[in-house]
């Protein structure tokens, strides 16, 4: 078999998993009964929530890092890592560099909620605040690589990144192998382009639906032009699903076109009303990413009926703030 | 080694744990960073709440019906099963009842949550409601059971139910061999009775903590008055440790006696503050029964530093409101 250009294969997936055992948490997946009800189909939650950080990212960080040590040895990283991330992906990198013994500094924009930023300095991280976007923060990620020797964790766009996200897929597949679905928030491409890789692998039949958000979405409006375009980036109840997918994207463009078979947006009101349905009912906080799937099925009326459908909680990555603001969005 | 009074051991759990293999589902048990920094102590939470019915009581409910299939056949259960229950043991009862085929009745005080009863309906248990209290409930319960040839499934008094709660125990030894504490809320003492003789088993050095109300907490009294006496039902946010023991107790009385070694009382507000922490940091909606062992450490200051400690996350019967009044009573 040859390589995909994308650099993401089911054997990539299964090195991830060996490398991040131990470190990242295969997570449960449980059974929704008032969705169930709701849709009349088999609605199944994926729990990244109980990511030791609280969020998938953990994965894709702890499989880039370990493989880096592989490959390089341990004194390669002496400089240390680095990423910008809104908060998931520095969390994770900074818990999984701890973990192996590397040193980490996160780069944040000032538009990062600061309860996200203290959740890293609590895991032994260094933080840098600079700049008003995420492409901003990444500016000083690169000075930091180039004149300090520091070693980028990108956020998403590496085929470790998207191979460890990938695992995912592994566990849904053998906690429910006759999944029909799987809807996944799409950002920048890393979790549904390693979780796309996984299931098409095991059960091409599974439709692997992406959810983005309605304003902001980067890889919506670059999928429909054929490349990778910048979007203005806007507040969102799921920030995390916000950025861009970068001009040189080498990875997670082309990984997302290959797997994905359907494509939604979702609004604010969709994205609010389906957090407080999950704290509701399954009783548990999630972060707006988290819950695009379930507002994609309620915004676009998915006939999912009959079908077993596995939803990523992606992270909860979310304060008490943002619950209320989405349960006064939700009453409207 | 000679059966002891109560009729729980060791060796009961481990069958308990071989009948509910496929309808209780094996929790997590998750560290919290949040509390291990504010305690300076290893504070591990199992989530009881990603059981498929939300609460612990699955698992004895779960064990004493596959039991009694075992011992007399499915038909001498033809007419079903019955039981009284502030919500979760109802709702386990109608959902181990289904799983196993057999009938159930839940007859339910006029005083438990309206999204409580609707939960057990929808879990296909004729749901009656009768009286002001847990044991008028248990009036018609007894009826049920005199005139219509109903089998109860009581709540907590039995040797069944609380081997089959200790199953919990036999899972913390495993996930934390070397645990130094379990702290368990206290209420008929089905789950603090079936986890301690686990533990103290496996790991007699553990010390098992419970932890009551500070008003109507009926094992509280009869353990000062050394018989079981009755105490009057208040209202509380942590309502499933609400209801009396039982005048004529044969199981759980004894077995509390035997292996608990302190015991704590909360008040509502440190009940309160306790639920929100655990929203705001573990981004879990918990009941206020599952929010006891948090709120006796912060209340009454207990030692648990350097400490491997579990706390048991036993239920998330919560509606919405409740959580408000709890975060209400926090900020006070």
């Amino acid at each position: 078999m040859s390589q995909p250009q994308h650099g993401v294969s089911l054997s990539s997936i299964y090195q991830a998993r060996r490398r991040i055992a131990g470190q990242a948490v295969r997570t449960p997946l449980i059974r929704s009964h008032a969705l169930c009800e709701r849709f009349d189909a088999e609605i199944l939650l994926k729990l990244e929530t109980l990511q030791p950080t609280g969020a998938f990212k953990l994965r894709g960080a702890t499989n880039m890092i370990a493989a880096l040590i592989e490959l390089h040895g341990r004194d390669a990283l002496a400089a240390g890592v680095t990423t910008a991330s809104t908060g998931n992906h520095g969390r994770a990198v900074a818990y999984a560099a701890a973990g192996l013994g590397v040193p980490a500094t996160i780069c944040l924009s000032r538009l990062v909620p600061a309860n996200k930023a203290a959740a890293i300095e609590a895991l032994g991280a260094e933080v840098l605040r600079v700049g008003e976007s995420q492409d901003e923060a990444f500016g000083e990620v690169e000075r930091l690589v180039r004149e300090r020797g520091m070693t980028l964790i990108p956020p998403f766009d590496d085929p470790l990144i998207a191979a460890g996200q990938g695992t995912i897929g592994l566990e849904l597949m053998e906690d429910a192998p006759d999944l029909d679905r799987v809807i996944v928030g799409l950002s920048g491409g890393g979790l549904l382009g390693g979780i796309g890789v996984a299931v098409k692998a095991i059960r091409p039949e599974a439709r692997v639906t992406g959810v983005s958000l309605s304003h902001g979405a980067a890889m919506w409006e670059s999928l429909r032009a054929g490349r990778p375009v910048q979007v203005e980036e806007v507040e969102s109840l799921a920030d995390s699903l916000g950025g861009g997918i970068g001009f040189d994207n080498r990875c997670t463009f082309s990984l997302v076109r290959e797997v994905m078979d359907d494509h939604y947006q979702v609004s604010e009101p969709a994205i609010a009303r389906a957090m407080v349905d999950i704290l509701d009912h399954e009783k548990l906080l999630v972060e707006g990413a988290a819950a695009v799937g379930l507002a994609a099925i309620a915004e676009h009326g998915l006939d999912v009926r009959g079908q077993r459908v596995a939803l990523i909680l992606s992270g909860n990555g979310v304060a008490l703030e943002a619950l209320d603001r989405a349960r006064q969005q939700a009453a409207r």
